[in-house]
């Protein structure tokens, strides 16, 4: 039988500017070779001090007026930081769309409240994903000799379906996605329109485990067979390809 | 450690019309109560019938000016057994992008080729995928006395990100989404925004044993444990609500 497992990495304390995650992992989980680490991207971007402090943000008046028009209308500060982070708003009426200098197109840049030694701050994603996907991917075979995967996560909404679910931002040492154009189904026929997106399901998975309020920020998934290499880069599609862009 | 197991149901012979599904997977896996069966659409809808000879379709006007702007040109008859099944178009240019009768936005409204009994037919969604689960539900207790939760997964595009995740279209026995809005997080902080797609992680889990090729129709999720019961609906953003529709 065919068995993919997903196990939290539990007991790992806050995470803080300038904390290594690789070690905190290593030190709460046994990794085996050819396992994907889910990280969320929160205590990533804590730990590279992706942090902002509100207090210190002067909004601008577009800011102001995009704060009047959203739903629970927000600090105008917080969405100043969320423009900072951003190249282009797709939508600007209740939520707040952008697209991100990485090229996602998420809610508020991915830009989120986080309480960080008592204090209210910011948190912005990581400045690169996929190179903090490999400093933390190369940093556990330091520690522990293991080849592993790394993807990090972040949940996402979608237009169309209602709730949120986990994607992968940055990945490294696995394929991120797999085409399977120009091959043949079970039945010979040739496959089309069929790259799947196995990064994002791994992020998917992984949030089954990370639970309501990511309060289990690591997951191992061990069992899993696809091949290749690839970033998360590989999962956005190019404004131009893109239809509702 | 918090663990999740994703179990594929090996040895299921090829579905057809009138086959029992239920009593497929009672014989080649063991339930446990609390597990989620995750059933790709494509076996659910084979069983149902589900089914079209398009040899049998006249295809209209607007489905010939449509098959020759999209990529790979396909047959006007595909096309227009896709708009048979739709309510909405919303696009027609490289790629057909339509709302189905029960609300899904997909391309090809889900309609897809399969190959059964050496012909080549067009699978079509369920007619209403969470009668099907709840039907697969109540058989599964029917031949084990075991109370599972059933998902009947699809794959799908999105806007903005490369490539196809599973996703729930069909939900029985477990909730579909989570809602934590007016709850706290780990630091007190009301949660806003955050209605997680769990039963759409479960698909997506799914999806990474169910394989490049489909070639394993039904996985085990064990060990979950979110509460409450739902559908396939609670995952279908109103269209009033939806930004990009």
């Amino acid at each position: 039988m065919r068995q993919v497992e997903l196990l939290g990495v539990e007991g790992m304390p806050e995470v803080g500017p300038g904390d290594d995650i690789g070690q905190l992992v290593a030190a709460h989980a046994t990794l085996l070779a050819g396992d994907v680490l889910v990280v969320a991207q929160k205590i990533v971007s804590k730990s590279e001090g992706r942090l902002v402090d509100p207090t210190t943000i002067q909004a601008s008046d577009d800011a102001v007026r995009i704060a009047a028009r959203l739903i629970a209308t927000p600090d105008p500060r917080m969405v100043q930081v969320v423009l900072n982070e951003s190249v282009r708003i797709l939508r600007s009426e209740r939520v707040l769309i952008t697209e991100t200098r990485h090229g996602f197109v998420c809610a508020n840049a991915g830009v989120d409240h986080s309480n960080t030694g008592g204090r209210d701050v910011l948190t912005l994603l990581p400045v690169d994903p996929d190179a903090s996907a490999n400093r933390l991917r190369d940093r556990l075979r330091e520690l522990t000799g293991t080849e592993v995967g790394v993807v990090i996560s972040d949940t996402f909404g979608r237009p169309w379906r209602l709730g949120i679910v986990n994607v992968a931002l940055g990945v490294a040492g696995l394929a991120a996605v797999v085409d399977l154009r120009g091959t043949a189904d079970d039945n010979g026929r040739p496959l089309h329109a069929t790259v799947l997106a196995v990064a994002d399901d791994i992020a998917s998975s992984a949030g089954l485990v990370m639970g309501k309020t990511a309060r289990t920020p690591a997951v191992i998934v061990r069992g899993l067979s696809f091949e290749g290499v690839g970033s998360g880069q590989d999962l956005i599609r190019p404004a131009a390809e893109d239809l509702f862009r």
